[in-house]
């Protein structure tokens, strides 16, 4: 695999002086029209072997293009607001917005390749870690990103010239340490464990540019060029005029036996039972989050249901038993501008609550495959990868200790009529019942549909789904209770 | 000032049970309202005594209000990324937008009133905390926001009264701890303090509402009466359809001198003299940042100057002696629609550097002052006012060790002509001339009192600007390079 990155490849003063003012022009160039049309980001990852020279290239390409529009990040410690977070929460919070260059150097590739040359994770658990990274990769390929991936390769004597010559000048033996020289006598274990990475993470979306690190110009050229072709292929390429439809992977049951049909929507508690269980339930919510363990978790709670299915009134609910410190309600509407220019679940990361904290979610990032799927707001092959990109999310929630508890409030048809009918009676503004709610009543039928698509796509192990018969609100407010009641406990190990 | 707040204020059972639902209803329909107008933010503070009941207040406003528009933020220990920056920098982090509301229980008071009653901070310097705070809200008011400032009281007896009780109760005995009983040791110096405090900080446009806390049934409709009154007020003033304009506090000079004219526009450098001066201050400037003591230290560099002035080849000269992960360029446009629902300073405030980085901004804040008050973008008293602001924010900067430098890049008309006119030719497309570009230049006499004026206003002792003849651009980098360099190395006291 990095056998053409040992060959000594090299390019003379000449070649560099006469190639170099070109490529500078390009990129300029292109990053303006990107700045304009501000159609994609751009994601470069600098990785590589130490001492190629990861460092000095960025410098260069940042001291080639334009400042403005390109950042350069760096894995360096993790800050509490990030430790308290799922893994690559640090790289969301940096995401470049469309029309942005971001660099990075130091990427979500280190901690897995040194804990695996150093023997902290297995081959499996590596395997495991590459496979969220090839996920979380494609996701930014599917919203449109272009993710160019350069791996500064050196031969193992190379390596060892290097570290001798940085060591040798007293303007650059600071930079030498010891674990460079430990890294160095690991060479052969990290040459495979690199090799192992560098195939199972070069898709067709973002492969892997292997640049021999010898001789600088020649990495600095190559790099350079590759951007710049990369970039300006994207910026030229007609919009898609046609695509193919994927084939439609979902289809209605044939015996039409929707999970949602199942529901005993007759369930009922009287009002003096539903008093002794609010309070009990309230109680014990209360006390959980002062359970000294409570420190290490977080929760997220999602609320999705029919429109007036009672998502306020529970959420209500849950937030009289809280410390008004310890939750934020979050309604989910429109993106904003800011949000927009960034992948779909962008706006979820930013909001995913600190350790011992509730983030509770009125509506969510299910909007993707409900409303978005049924209304047509999104394409159909945004909305099918969405189920895969929203596991993807909740697990990474989940491994970092965040309680995630997810509720559909159901009510029937008959019952929605009957309270939006109570609602234009009442008049009362902040229930007043709009022309949207009307016409998603008209695609009761294609809702539905999506729903059980969405439950049964989305209803992990880790991460279930907790259907509730919300025809009567004094049943579903103490389901809803009980069962984060439930969840926190069992994360607590109680 | 608290006589009124010790009479033993109580309210019947009856009367709570009368009033309240008026009061919830008349908040969820004040916050639905706000909501939609989004034409404010209102900004509720909830300080005082401990035992007071300050907590269950605010948790009580969560519940009667619609938990989807409120947020509490609770002064908690700071996260490193909150350490590295300005003391207020966790506040404006976490400002409401216009429509939302924001509750802060233990505010920017309980730093100053703490430290005072222990003695860490003198009179004279929590004089000037306070000052801050007043020009703080000031700023907050000025931008539309409501600030409501409410201050729970109990009398000395009551508080020992109620931190016996909590203690009696198993389940509340946690909730005091030493600290609690040392605060009440010093109730009078608590009371004294708390006083001068409340005294200095009841402005017109944020006054102090004091509110005896014994009787929680008093103390909450108090509060939730409050907030209902100002925001309904607020929510229905018709827009103002005519307000006094002030007296225009800025003339031009009687003899025309101004200080831009007063620049030795000649100044130039050879070509020779200009490598040899870049390659030793941009060396300089490299070993400066590597200092061990400049992990203390922070900088904000500043680029404001007459178009075609030259900004973006000397921040390049800039960054091409930092390391790519230490900086950021900040090119200043148009404000994001999440930054048109904040005061003016917010998103500069968002991009205030960590320790031991670069913020590199190319326009800034004194947009408001240059284009802004020119163009008419905004009123004659948000200019206005901006000065001061300007001058509170790079303070604050300052006292927390960060090097505020600030280039005003001048070139004559002559000079912009000659550049114009070049860069129509070259027509490279980076360099295209706008309509805007001519516009400005007609105006070209009320920018240069627009700078003059600036210039006096806000170049303070610890935030000088440094103005730059910048008709040479070879003179001009190694001006600013070498400013930056000193400015540095006096930060570190070399």
């Amino acid at each position: 695999m990095f056998e053409s990155a040992e060959l000594g490849h090299k390019i003379s003063k000449e070649f560099w002086k006469k190639e170099v003012p070109g490529v500078r022009e390009g990129l300029l160039d292109a990053q303006l029209d990107l700045f304009q049309a501000k159609k994609f980001p751009v994601i470069i990852l600098v990785a590589g072997v130490d001492c190629a020279g990861k460092g000095e290239t960025v410098n260069l390409l940042n001291e080639w293009m334009d400042p403005r529009h390109i950042e350069t990040h760096a894995l360096r410690d993790l800050t509490d607001e990030e430790l308290e977070r799922p893994q690559m929460y640090r790289y969301w919070r940096v995401l470049p917005p469309r029309g942005k260059v971001g660099v990075f150097i130091g990427t979500w590739y280190s901690v897995p390749l040194v804990e695996n040359v150093y023997g902290t994770i297995k081959n499996a658990e590596l395997d495991q870690q590459l496979e969220r990274i090839i996920r979380f990769e494609k996701m930014l390929c599917d919203e449109g990103a272009l993710v160019l991936k350069f791996w500064l390769h050196l031969s193992r004597d190379e390596q060892k010239k290097r570290l001798k010559l940085l060591e040798k000048d007293s303007s650059t033996r600071w930079r030498v340490t010891d674990t460079d020289w430990d890294h160095y006598k690991k060479y052969d274990k990290f040459h495979k464990v690199s090799e192992r990475m560098l195939r199972s993470t070069s898709t067709a979306e973002s492969p892997w540019t292997i640049v021999e690190g010898t001789d600088p110009r020649y990495r600095y050229l190559t790099i350079g060029k590759a951007i710049l072709a990369a970039m300006r292929q994207r910026l030229d390429a007609p919009e898609p005029t046609c695509h193919v439809e994927p084939i439609p992977p979902i289809l209605p049951t044939i015996d039409n036996l929707l999970i949602l049909q199942t529901l005993d929507m007759s369930k009922k508690l009287k009002k003096a039972e539903f008093e002794r269980e609010l309070e009990k339930y309230q109680g014990k919510l209360n006390l959980l989050t002062r359970h000294p363990d409570f420190k290490k978790l977080s929760v997220v709670v999602v609320f999705e249901g029919n429109d007036a299915a009672g998502k306020g009134g529970s959420i209500r609910r849950i937030t009289q038993a809280l410390d008004a410190r310890q939750y934020r309600v979050i309604p989910v509407a429109s993106p904003t501008e800011e949000e927009r220019a960034q992948p779909y679940m962008w706006r979820f990361w930013r909001n995913i609550p600190r350790k011992s904290r509730f983030a509770i979610f009125d509506r969510s990032w299910y909007g993707r495959v409900l409303v978005e799927r049924v209304e047509g707001y999104c394409e159909h092959k945004d909305w099918i990868r969405a189920y895969g990109e929203i596991n993807d999310f909740e697990e990474q929630m989940v491994r970092n200790k965040t309680v995630v508890v997810k509720f559909w409030l159901s009510i029937t048809k008959a019952e929605q009529l009957k309270r939006f009918k109570e609602r234009e009676k009442i008049g009362f503004k902040r229930y007043k019942i709009t022309e949207d709610d009307w016409r998603n009543r008209e695609k009761w039928d294609e809702y539905e549909l999506a729903v059980c698509d969405m439950i049964d796509r989305t209803s992990t192990e880790i991460a279930p789904w907790t259907l509730v018969e919300a025809n009567d609100k004094y049943y579903a407010r103490i389901k809803v209770l009980k069962t984060l009641c439930d969840h926190i406990e069992k994360a607590l190990g109680k």
